[in-house]
């Protein structure tokens, strides 16, 4: 023993367990091994000065918990470790930043307006079963269910490539690579690009899957039209969660501004092909395909997101770097859903659900907006979109939409409070309403009750205003 | 203007060139904006002390960049900004640790034992068809195609978890994650455990997938005999590269230093399925199903790597921080593949399909193992694992295997060197031999043709400490 115990006279805690707590402390540390021999009662109350009781009652204590033994006339040894501590878990995890917690009640006989997500009733079953039986009789089965490459099942990276050009979206300096979903393609993009403390502009309010990417990266999130920053991310058309088209000339002043800031601009498109009116922008990458901007597409939001298939185009370098992170990340994507969806979309398939899905996405939004201007209380405003699949309320001032989820859910519907997609400016009296997994006559009613529910919350709290205020102390 | 531009009478580059930088730089930066008039050429040259013609060679500079006009009588204007710079890319981008690099000749007709898969020839594609549609006509495709749970299909969840109860892998305070495969396991545990300048234990050779992605979280790895880590990562069946296994009594003192350091212990567990002999030993979770350890496990080495469907189970601190990382990272994986494969393994078809794979994995091995006794040079040495897809062998000291795979491509075979692998032993005569992608004959020939190139290298290498060495200067 090279070190004396320090002990503190001061504390409420007795000597003897002070000293009980330092040797063991020095046995679990290793700094005593077991055998070795502790200090006489006698000779240790000499040099720390105490009463040898103390260190007998000490000794005692560590005999107990079978960490010394014993020896008559020979003295006390270690005889062996203390019990490790259980795994402290909180204190191990590195957590993703907090959300803004939302109680969702899951009830299927409930109206749900808070997920975007495409009506599954309309997804054409047969068609993805035909296009899985081609697949299977194809002959390259063996290969397709073998290890493959991290930048996508080569056939579907050639027809997206093919497409890119096409649509004008492929620049000559960019290449493609294939994700499991827009979310896989964010979170890669974080990875590659954002360093901690890297300003990182968005929408606000804005999709929480992005935010908490970038905040789990340390990133400083701010509002894209408030100033310069290292990266963009933006939605273009028909944002989540507010639905809306940004502006040609808007689009024009980002690209400018991104140009004269060496900022990396990212175009999250995975709403454009569910355009219901109006004309189609064009996308940062067709403004300026030489600029190296990135586009994230997915077939997501009007097929089968169960699939999880998403793609990035980008300048080369950059889709290199994804692809090797993408390839630390999960090797590569499912490649018997490539090969699926590929049949899906180059057999026409694909053309003809999207149609459907716009017609029925179109009779979607028509019936939200007419509910809204029915139903909801006066002073609301909300978001007109063109497309997608989602639009944003704002309630009359005071109101809690975060307050309001729960009453709502009694009456049997379901939505995101504004607070969710919050990046700078408070959203207490905003909520997303995503139209387009409900039927149209589901979103007549289920905004008639969010109209009443908040409507009656509304009546309170003019009541409330008009009332004098009482002061009991 | 508010400050005058510092000029460098010393400096090498023309002082009207110095003044049009300054300038250039002024405007690009906004403090210079559109309109803005410069002052006459006569003032600046007397407030900088420089001749007139210097200033109007700048200005003329200027005026051929577009940045500035000139108006007869009125002076000098900003015109417009300069071109921007385009993204420098390799500033920007985070890049993955670099690995040691190899270059692979694709060549179908030579014969691979780089890749550690299982053989695609032996996939029962009949019996994937059959499971497939069985998942297409079971009336539950529009859901299993829609948005699912970050933590897998439930259906599949549910049977990993009765088969772990059954294998005694599930702990009383465990819970379970689908992943991407084994690698999405991997990264998601980073992702969640490593904190930079973390000491992580590992095996030395290692799997570089697990060494790179470790790097990138920028851990400090230490090979796992040689002390105290904050984690550990391990395979103690069978392991990649080396294919050997670790004995039970060193299972045990793992489990024990684990517990006395509060180690986290997470056993990499891919390849226990393929066991050609001897007996199984209990994994880490079976030896201690209440100390917090970890089990990875994948469908990809027995089965269909091309799905990508791998499994954590762990403590319920630990897989709720996972499925969160997972749900930022992508959501959730596949379901469709997901369903398929729990059908293929819910009807015995996996257990059949395993059998068959262990039987051509026992007649490879031996195939490997004679081949490597017969064909490799004097002095070489090599592992003899009782299963997996991998051997190790070290060959005489001073061949290099990473030099010596350039010739062997040129032969028709290729492998992965050993410094792939290296943590913190040099590898540089050492290889890894993935046996199980080949047919029996084909590893023959394979090993034999490498023992040629290795004898030859060997010869040489001996003629040469013979010879005495000649000095020219």
């Amino acid at each position: 023993m090279d070190l004396l115990p320090h002990l503190d006279p001061a504390s409420p805690t007795p000597l003897y367990q002070q000293l009980c707590a330092s040797f063991e402390r020095q046995i679990a540390a290793g700094e005593l091994t077991t055998g070795e021999r502790l200090p006489a009662t006698r000779e240790l109350a000499g040099l720390l000065g105490l009463n040898r009781t103390t260190i007998s009652a000490a000794y005692e204590l560590l005999e107990q918990k079978g960490l010394i033994a014993g020896h008559v006339g020979r003295g006390s040894f270690v005889a062996g470790r203390p019990a490790p501590e259980a795994l402290d878990w909180s204190s191990l995890l590195n957590r993703p930043a907090r959300q803004f917690a939302v109680n969702l009640v899951v009830n299927p006989a409930a109206i749900s307006f808070a997920a975007s997500r495409p009506p599954e009733e309309l997804f054409p079953v047969e068609d993805f079963q035909r296009s899985c039986e081609e697949v299977l009789s194809s002959g390259h089965l063996d290969s397709i269910l073998q290890l493959g490459s991290p930048g996508g099942y080569e056939p579907l990276r050639n027809y997206l490539l093919q497409q890119a050009r096409g649509e004008r979206v492929l620049g000559p300096d960019d290449d493609l690579l294939i994700t499991s979903g827009c979310q896989q393609a964010l979170d890669l993009l974080r990875r590659v690009l954002v360093r901690p403390g890297a300003r990182v502009a968005v929408e606000d309010p804005v999709y929480p899957g992005l935010k908490n990417i970038l905040l789990e990266g340390a990133a400083q999130l701010v509002n894209y039209r408030s100033g310069r920053a290292q990266i963009a991310v933006l939605t273009p058309n028909f944002q989540n969660p507010t639905g809306l088209t940004m502006p040609l000339a808007e689009r024009e002043a980002v690209l400018q501004d991104a140009r004269e800031n060496a900022t990396v601009l990212i175009e999250n498109d995975i709403y454009s092909a569910l355009r219901y009116t109006g004309q189609p922008l064009p996308s940062f990458k067709e403004l300026a395909p030489r600029a190296g901007t990135t586009l994230i597409r997915s077939f997501s939001k009007i097929a089968f997101p169960g699939l999880r298939l998403g793609w990035v185009i980008g300048p080369r370098p950059l889709i290199t770097a994804l692809r090797e992170t993408k390839q630390l990340s999960d090797l590569h994507s499912d490649q018997f859903s490539q090969a699926v969806m590929l049949r899906f979309a180059e057999s026409g398939r694909l053309a003809a659900h999207q149609a459907n899905m716009v017609d029925a996405g179109r009779q979607r939004l028509d019936a939200a907006l007419d509910a809204a201007a029915r139903f909801l209380p006066a002073g609301s405003q909300w978001t007109r979109p063109e497309g997608g699949l989602n639009f944003w309320v704002t309630l009359p001032e005071g109101l809690d939409a975060a307050q309001l989820l729960e009453r709502s859910q009694r009456e049997g519907v379901s939505y995101l409070p504004g607070e969710v997609f919050r990046v700078e400016r408070p959203q207490h009296n905003s909520l997303r309403i995503s139209f387009g997994g409900a039927r149209p006559a589901q979103i007549t009613r289920g905004i008639e009750i969010l109209g009443r529910v908040f409507s009656a919350a509304s009546e309170v709290q003019k009541q409330a205003e008009r009332e004098p205020v009482t002061a009991w102390v």
